[in-house]
This record gives C-alpha cells, sequence and structure tokens, in this order.
C-alpha cells in the first residue's frame, strides 16, 4: 500500500535508477506522469479487482446451425478451433493487459516490471480454453516479467461452476421470483424489435434463407417469442419463437463483425449502417439480458464469484485479482449489486463487450478513509476490430457503475463500509431465497 | 515423440472429442490439416531448439546522443521505458508464439491446448527486461492454457554472460585470430558506403543538424572509419569515426521505423524509397557484424549458448526449447556453425531482423534416422509494422539455413549425427583458441 510519499520516493528512486543504470535515458521518452483525477485528489490506489468477460472467441453456433439457417451467406471461415479465443482475441487481450501496466504504473500502484510477491495477485478463470487463455494473455500483456500462475480448478473446456451453472430456479421462493419477473418484464425486453430484426434479414439476406424457404415466410415477427419453462424440473427459464432464433443466429454474426475489420466483408456487402449494428448488437443484448437481469437467476448463481471477488477484497495481501468467465457473469453482477440500467458508448453489445471488465477499485483518501471505485471497463469497436494498440494515450474504454442501494460521494466513490454492507445484504438475500 | 500412426490416433481423438464434446462443431471451421512439405516427405517433427532475438524495443541511443545530434528531426515521443520491449512489440511476439501454436499442431507435434509435463519446454532469457518479455509473450501465444515459467538468472535488466558479454579478445590465439580477419575484413563491410550515407542523410535531414555544423561538415565521408582495441586491456575490436557514428544513430531510426507504419511519420516526411529503408538497415547489419561475424569473438562468446542449446537437443524429454537474447546471438550463432553468406528477404535488417528466431528442428524419417532442419524466421518488416495476425495462411518468412561445414541431403536437411559432430568441432575449436 503506497502512499503519496511513498509513490514520490519511489518515482525518484525509479528516476536515479535510470540515469546511473546501464541504460541510457531514451530518446524521445516521455515519462508518464498525468494520473487519474482521483489520484490526483487524493484517492490512493490500493487494491484492485476485476471480473473479466474473455476476448473474442468463434461462434458457438454449430454446423447445420440456426446461424446457418437464416442466411443465405457464406460464414467467415474460422481457423481456430470451435469455442476458442481467437488469434486476434489473444492480441486484443494481451493489449488489454499493457493497457493496465501503463495505468497501474501511472497510478503508483506498482512499480516498472513488477514481480508480485506470493499471494499479492491471482487469476483465476473458468476452465474453458478461452477464458483460462484471456486470463493468461491479460497477465503476460500486465506483469511481463514475472511468472504468473493462472488458476483454474477443472479440466481444460469443462465448466467450472463459480462461472458456468444449469440456470434452475430451484427453490420455491426462487421460482416464484424468477417466474413473477420474467411475467412482468418481458415486455420491456422486446420493444424496438421490428427495427432491431429489419437489420438482422438486411444482413442476413434472411428472406432467401433456408429457414424462410422452410417457414414459407419472408419476415420474422418480433411478437413470435414467449417464455418456456425447460429442464428437467421443469425450472429453467428460456424462450423459443422466432426471435429467439434470431438471437441465437446473432453470436455468429458479431463475432464476424468483430474479426473482419473490413465493414464490406463484415456485413457481406449489405451496406450495414452503424444503426444497423447497433440493431444486431440490442438482439444478443436484450437475448442475454432477459435472462441474466432476473434477480432470481443473479442472486442464485452469481453468488459464489462474489463471494471470492469479496473475499480478496477482504484481504489485505491480496493487490491485484483477476476473475475470467463470461457475459452472462458480467450482467449477474452487475444485476446482484443493484447498478443503475446502463449502455455503454461505442460497443454494439453494450452491456457486456466482449473483454470488458468489471473493476472494483479500493482507494484511501488522505484521512485514511476507504472507498470503493466501481466501473466497466472495455474495448470499443474499433478498438477490438482494429487490433488497436492501447495506453494512457489511447485507453479502452470506461463507464462509471452506479450503485442503486448506497449513496456515491461527490467524486462518485462509494464508502468501502458501505459497499461491504450492501454485500452482506447480498449474502443475506442469498441464504433466504435458497432455504429449502 | 508421435510417430505418424499415433499422430493419426490423435487425430482422430480430437475430432471425436469435439463431436461429443459440449461444445458445438464451429460455423465455418476449417479444420487445418496441410502440415509441411517435410511432415509429408516422412520427416516427422520430435524437438524443436529455438534462439530467439527479443522484439522491438525501445532505442537504446541517449538523450543528447548521436542519434539526437545527426538530425535536424524530432524523434518519435516513446511511451515505455529505455530499453523495454515495446507495447508493439508485445503484440507481435505473442503473435508470433500463436502461429508456432498453429503450426506445431498443425505438424502433429502437440495436441490442441497442449500443456506440457514438468521438463518438456523450456524458455531461458537474458535477464534483460526486452528478452525476459520476449520469451513470456511468445510461451503465452504458443502455450496459452499452460503455466510455462521464464527462466532468468540475474537480476531484472542485469547481463547474463550466456548472451551478453565483454566482447574481448582475451587469449593470445583468439587475439591474433581477431585482429587479422578484422584487418582482412574490414573493406568488405564498407562497400557501397556512399549510397547507404546518402539515404542516412537524406532522412536525418544531416545538412542542418548539430553534428554536422558542430564538424563544419555537409556530408558524413564513407571513408572516415578505423578500427581500435579497446577495453582497459586493448583487446576489444571496435570502430571509429563519422560512419561508426551514422551507425549508432540508425538504431533510433530503424525502431521508429518498425514502431510507426506511417511511411510518411517514419521518414519525416523526406519521401524515402524502400532501397533507402534498405540502405538503412544495411548501415546497421553492417556495423554489426563487422563485429559478430569476427569469427574469434563469436567462438569466444556464444560458446556457453550452443553449449546449453546443444544440451536440450540432446535431451529426449526436451520438445520444445527457447531461448531469448539479442541480435549478436544471432549473427555470432551463424558464424560459428558455419553457416553461408545470407541476407533474408522482406526485412531491411537482413541478417538479423528485430524477433527474428533460429530454429533447429529435429525431425526421424520413416527409417529411424534423425536429422537436423536448420531455419532462420521472422516477421516480414510489413508483419511487423502493421502488428499483423500470423497463422499458417499468414506465416512469418522462413529463410533455410545453409550450412558449409557438413552436407545437406536432398531435402535440405543434415543428418544430426553430421550435426552433432560440427558440434564438436566447435567446442574443439573452442578448447583450443581459449587456451592460454
Amino acid at each position: 500500500m503506497l502512499s503519496m510519499e511513498s509513490r514520490m520516493k519511489n518515482y525518484i528512486k525509479s528516476v536515479v535508477a535510470l540515469t546511473v543504470s546501464w541504460v541510457l535515458v531514451l530518446v524521445g521518452f516521455i515519462p508518464a506522469s498525468a494520473s487519474s483525477v482521483l489520484t490526483d485528489k487524493g484517492y490512493q490506489l490500493e487494491q484492485v479487482v476485476m471480473m473479466s468477460r474473455h476476448n473474442l472467441r468463434t461462434p458457438l453456433s454449430g454446423k447445420g446451425s440456426i446461424a446457418e439457417k437464416m442466411t443465405s451467406h457464406q460464414w467467415h471461415q474460422w481457423s481456430i478451433q470451435p469455442g476458442h479465443l481467437t488469434l486476434k482475441g489473444a492480441i486484443n487481450e494481451t493489449a488489454f493487459g499493457q493497457y493496465y501496466r501503463c495505468y497501474l504504473e501511472d497510478e503508483g500502484f506498482m512499480p516498472v516490471d513488477w514481480v508480485p510477491q506470493e499471494g499479492e495477485v491471482s487469476f483465476y478463470a473458468n476452465s474453458f480454453q478461452r477464458t483460462i487463455a484471456t486470463a493468461k494473455y491479460f497477465s503476460s500483456g500486465m506483469l511481463p516479467v514475472a511468472n504468473v500462475h493462472v488458476v483454474h480448478t477443472k479440466g481444460i473446456d469443462e465448466p467450472d461452476p463459480v462461472f458456468f451453472f444449469p440456470l434452475e430456479l430451484d427453490t420455491p421462493r426462487l421460482y416464484e421470483l424468477g417466474v413473477s419477473y420474467t411475467e412482468q418484464n418481458m415486455p420491456r425486453y422486446l420493444t424496438n424489435g421490428e427495427a432491431m430484426l429489419a437489420s438482422f434479414e438486411k444482413v442476413m439476406d434472411f428472406s432467401h434463407s433456408e429457414y424462410a424457404r422452410e417457414k414459407g415466410i419472408e419476415h420474422l415477427d418480433p411478437k413470435d417469442v414467449h417464455f418456456v419453462l425447460g429442464g428437467k424440473d421443469k425450472n429453467v427459464p428460456g424462450f423459443k419463437g422466432s426471435w429467439r432464433d434470431a438471437y441465437k443466429a446473432t453470436d455468429a454474426l458479431i463475432m464476424q463483425y468483430y474479426e473482419e475489420p473490413d465493414n464490406n466483408k463484415a456485413d457481406w456487402g449489405t451496406g450495414l449502417t452503424k444503426q444497423d449494428w447497433k440493431n444486431i448488437g440490442d438482439i444478443s443484448t436484450r437475448g442475454i439480458s432477459m435472462i441474466c437481469e432476473n434477480p432470481a437467476l443473479s442472486l442464485r448463481y452469481i453468488h459464489s464469484l462474489l463471494e471470492k471477488m469479496d473475499s480478496d477484497l477482504s484481504n489485505e495481501d491480496k493487490r491485484f485479482s483477476f476473475f475470467c468467465g463470461h457475459d452472462t457473469n458480467i450482467i449477474m453482477l452487475m444485476t446482484v449489486l443493484g447498478a443503475e440500467d446502463y449502455h455503454v458508448p461505442g460497443a454494439i453489445a453494450d452491456k457486456a463487450p466482449i473483454g470488458c471488465k468489471i473493476v472494483l477499485e479500493k482507494r484511501r483518501d488522505k484521512d485514511g478513509e476507504l472507498y470503493i471505485n466501481p466501473y466497466i471497463i472495455y474495448q470499443s469497436d474499433r478498438q477490438i476490430r482494429h487490433c488497436e494498440v492501447l495506453d494512457l494515450n489511447n485507453p479502452p474504454l470506461r463507464y462509471p457503475i452506479k450503485l442503486t442501494g448506497i449513496e456515491a460521494n461527490e467524486d462518485g466513490l462509494y464508502r468501502y463500509s458501505d459497499f461491504k454492507r450492501l454485500l452482506q445484504d447480498i449474502h443475506a438475500q442469498y441464504a433466504y431465497y435458497t432455504e429449502t
């Protein structure tokens, strides 16, 4: 934990070290010196807990899948195994880690060439290739001279229940809460459906697709969607209908958009506008939000991850911890924390962009009071599509998380004691709703 | 060590695993199946030993240095510490490691998602930040789900004598061999000097530089260079004169060229042609070759690295080993091995391009005979400058190493027994020349 004074000492030490070192002072080297506004205001960064979505992966939709059936076009040819992080995803996540190296050095949080002691940092990922690899690339970018160990608890590509779960409403209270939420809120997720599906049909050349031919239709019906309870115990909330089919097909479409920076290739020359792409992103976001914003599901399934994040946050020896999972985890976490509804700019997937991270920064003010600075940080679609190198001059985009259950101070920070109380409330709710 | 049969078994196993796995077969996924010509001819890849130069770094030339004095222009502003791997260098090395993942999977050398056993792979780097980080990024790209340990033996940025040494001719025999080589061969390194310096003067706006003003000259004299023996024992070969100054300044110029993909920025709008850039690359290559192609210096200082590479090559449990050092190591290694003189295409630094690797592949033919396939592999200047993602469709450039001391077969391979004999000869020469 560095005070302002020790930050200055470290800075002076590093300048002296450079001067006396065998390494000469660099031609044109500008030492980074502009810390963040919060640091300048005296909120010193002491600890970081980060929950990341994996970076770019190949589509999950299968051969002969709905994605193939709903278009007359040929999909992008992927050279990487199904569900794996793509080559570009690895590059982008390395860039993200490098940005954090620049940022955390600049904040006085860590020295140049930091090699953390045992227990000071941790990287824990779901056991899928794409989540382990995302954690690995981020860690290399952030700590290139340290030998960081990425922890995963299952065999590769086996789901770890901390991150990936069956989505059952498996107690009476959860069932009631979950079902009534969906019944009440479903219309909210279906607004603007016509425009969204129009963009989808345009890019997919839908009317000439096998799907359209088989069903004898030319257009998708935005009202053709209904709530179902699946699974062997009929307690897994889901949706059916052509809207749901479009949602499933957008996965391959969005991955193609990220992977292919040439618009003309990404949209098969159909002349999609930015708004069209946003509409397509919205299909995906709505589809996942319908499930993951459900308070019963998010409470039930994010609890274990939240406990681990809380445990790291409470551990004074742990300076940086990184968790890596999925968009489902991101949206559930935001739901459980009671974040104000949000739509991040610069990304067609505006709730959980690929590779995005929920960050909890623990900061201490001059009087010794601790605060949490929560935000979501993500590469803009432009940065992703063009594999941009990131640094303090080209940072990823940052969007503050506004918590509705506790009050922020004038600098947008939450007292750590309030935040801990919020977590306790969540634990209490979890206990109540999971009681059988 | 995989036989053809076990390669096929592995392939079938992985196909079955994909089919039965929860991961669906990917939309548009094309399994890589075209192995290299050598593998198709029955030379199965069993082992890889790789000696890498670090990737892109910030210039080593100092503030108020010759690089600043020799131009009227402002140098590129670097955001990374002196002598460190740049952000772009990290991206490029990650891409290089990813290419090797594609290649080695395709060759049947390693399975998808390989997690090597203890001792099967090793990564050993000089203790500079840029060499440790290069090894780290390559390893992440190649083995993203394994926890690879990068070994370095000294404190960060302290030189490890395996890779970085004082260049003294410290025995009478070495001194005699080294000095006579330089006296005889120096003119060879200075041919075409006029054209090279003309390109240099053009980009640097040399005639308006502080250097030109102070010396009262408008042009550099390609004949102004002389051999010196420096160091406290006057046994360190070196050069002095304005040619040498230009050589030192080209380092910053070449790093700017790599870092800045916009030609107009890389050359400060001076309209440099490809040939101009090649001439500038040649200044650098000549300068370093004058020293590192010296048989006495290369024999004296690469011996320790060569012994370690030999030891890995002889270790049947070691499947992949990676060493990371400098251009000096690359050129000395080529010299000691007796490689035919070479100039690789697509790179202005045509003997040891940034991030290049000398690769020794050990392959076994159908009759069980072992061979060495030696080559140098490197990212083209285009791939480096544009941070291109690499894969089997966009591979780095590969250039065969032709050894003059032993004979290649019709497929360009050397019998392993011949190669081992070559190494023994080198060890014997080392013993003779270092005797005091």
